[in-house]
């Protein structure tokens, strides 16, 4: 069976999944790079950018999951781009020519255009339709594999709203954004679907993990 | 050196204090009772009651630390009552006649009254002054020790912003509300005047714990 999952998916210790304002030097807002240093730490994470070295425990442990087992990707369109990417032809992503997806990857935007191919797997696909619409038509192309939900925040909040979420890796992070984008808004009642789990790293981040039970 | 603590604050994952609307028949509104069966279930809170039995665990020892060293209370209006308290000249908390606090109470409140005295040491003062005012006067009533700033989120979030909380304890509990009061709105850059410590308890529940350093 398919499942629908996210990896890896950093939030403030008030919730907040990015800062704000969002642009192309600040991808994170004033957040900066203070949600993803747990995983800049990891030995996963030296490894996929060709560096030496990185820590061997829970975090690099439950960081590496995000990968096995994915056959498409379902990104929002504020995770392909800054603000108005959609008015620049040329832009591509924010991963180079190599993205690190290596599969069909579904950007959810208004401002659809041609698929892009790029190296190593990776072909981004522009769609403007439904969350249920979206993940049917990654599926298909997931082949019997996964489909990752990449975020950001109000992309995984409408699908898990939807009860299309099998499987949630939120990682909370003990710094306090006060603005920017919510993953939890609107969300009551969510544990009554999954199983939750959390765990305490000695790195000071808390992993989450919601487990899909009906 | 007298500090201000709080403790056994408990918040739903999406950062709620409390749900809604607040009554007296469910004085944390459509949270009911989930905040704190955590608490409940500890040897602690059943040797309080007078019953037997109850974990012995890490959510029984960091409940614990709640009474030792404490001599003053700070609580908000919408601890010491529901809605509308304050038009019932009778009314003189939650609690019965001997109220678990066994020390000057203060009760931030616009609508003021006379003290009342309870048995087991509690005397109520209400107040209706800024949070540095009553943290003054409640240091001088403990006397040397402590003083337990009580709830709700809205009065905790205040004193946080103005730098008043030496230790503060919430415990995460994996329910989402939705809607409610929130105890960290407001809070940019809180971690920089904290080390925040995390550890997550097999009941479910995390102990969040933001030390004071500067």
């Amino acid at each position: 069976m398919s499942l629908t999952r996210v990896h890896n998916f950093a939030i403030s210790l008030d919730g907040f999944g990015t800062g704000e304002p969002q642009s192309l030097e600040e991808p994170f807002g004033h957040a900066g790079e203070r949600l993803h240093e747990w995983m800049f730490a990891t030995r996963w994470w030296n490894e996929n950018v060709g560096e030496p070295g990185g820590t061997t425990g829970v975090d690099d442990a439950i960081a590496r999951r995000h990968q096995p087992g994915i056959g498409a990707e379902i990104m929002g369109a504020n995770k392909f781009g800054p603000p108005g990417w959609h008015e620049d032809p040329e832009w591509k992503g924010w991963w180079g020519e190599n993205p690190p997806f290596h599969s069909p990857t579904f950007v959810m935007t208004h401002h659809t255009r041609e698929p892009i191919e790029m190296q190593g797997g990776t072909t981004f696909h522009f769609r403007d339709a439904s969350p249920a619409e979206v993940l049917e038509e990654a599926r298909a192309a997931a082949d019997g594999q996964d489909v990752r939900l990449g975020g950001g925040a109000t992309v995984i909040r409408d699908f898990l709203a939807a009860g299309l979420v099998d499987h949630l890796h939120a990682v909370v992070v003990p710094i306090l954004l006060g603005r920017g984008v919510r993953l939890w808004d609107g969300l009551e009642g969510l544990e009554s679907d999954y199983e939750i789990e959390s765990v305490a790293s000695p790195s000071g981040v808390t992993h989450l993990t919601l487990t899909r039970t009906r």
